[in-house]
């Protein structure tokens, strides 16, 4: 069956998905792409230059399911200890059901992140997408209600383990029941936010 | 130049984690490995069967250089909170360098791990190797020092991060300063210790 016109570069983008995160960069060509598309290879080239513009298109298209699913979950409430932990929680809890849905997108996004394709200016987009989740983390910071360490050490420990949970099952079985989300979460909140005991946590919160 | 008989094993095992770390199972063949290691393919026959035993001969040589790295770093005493947390220190440091030092082995563990051909017996032969570690933390989860949750967990929390750390730099920098592992390993002991103030921690430590 061949894809009407108007969904042939939803189709590309798709494909792209499924082979760069089946076979890896190297091995997926435009032709690959293009025949699980079912779509003839001259054609992908009226849509897209060449691979790695229909590659970049597939990672904005991937960034933009995963942001619009932290900004869909998250309400920026800062000022107290518990609503920032409720907030982030709801955030987490959606990007999890994410993962498990859809593993490929957080696949694709490791892969493409991780490669020399990764440039800054795109980098930016995302983060300028995201500022409202940046602008309440820094808040938070500035609270005393999270550690006061670098956004690289905040996404290592608050998003990238749903990554290594939802993409290491063959390792070591995650189950992600409702409570063992909820433990994850926990370890996570744990990780980056400041204890009350600390020195530098805010006494009012 | 020909490596010398003696250690043409030690050269088709660097060459397949190179290989791996680089192009993937798939695109890995032996004969680009025998290339690599400059030992003609029916050579390479002599000592792997087949290519599946020479991955799995390079995941056991991998594991065994982490579990080593560990198990030299590791002081079991669990009794006390700060001695628990000290002695996962001192792993965490020692891991931490080891992958500053090598991130091809943290790379192919991860790509191995991941895959089909992670079998049971090869996680069982590596767990059996990590006794010492993994009993000192179920010994603190039943003195409530670490939270009751699966090592799955304490895994995603504990350990993933150092490889996420290292290998997502191209991402945003971490700069490994001798701080910033410390704040790390903070945030690391933070997601997996039980608060003294928790109702399931230990009262007397």
């Amino acid at each position: 069956m061949r894809p009407r016109d108007q969904h042939k570069q939803a189709a590309l983008i798709e494909a792209t998905l499924h082979q760069v995160t089946e076979h890896g960069f190297g091995a997926t060509s435009v032709a690959r792409i293009a025949r699980q598309a079912n779509i003839s290879p001259g054609t992908v080239y009226i849509y897209y230059r060449d691979k790695d513009t229909l590659l970049e298109a597939t990672f904005l298209h991937v960034s933009d399911r995963l942001i619009d699913t932290v900004l869909a979950a998250f309400t920026p409430r800062t000022a107290l200890r518990e609503a920032l932990r409720d907030a982030l929680g709801a955030v987490w809890r959606a990007l999890f059901a994410l993962a498990l849905e859809q593993p490929r997108l957080f696949r694709f996004h490791e892969q493409f992140t991780h490669s020399s394709r990764m440039q800054p200016a795109l980098q930016e987009r995302n983060e300028a997408r995201l500022a409202p989740l940046l602008e309440a983390l820094e808040q938070g910071q500035r609270a005393g209600l999270i550690k006061p360490v670098g956004l690289e050490l905040i996404e290592a420990f608050l998003f990238r383990p749903i990554h290594s949970l939802i993409h290491g099952h063959s390792c070591r079985p995650f189950t992600p029941t409702p409570e063992a989300i909820d433990s994850a979460f926990a370890m996570a909140w744990d990780a980056i936010a400041l204890s009350p005991a600390s020195p530098l946590a805010r006494s009012d919160s």
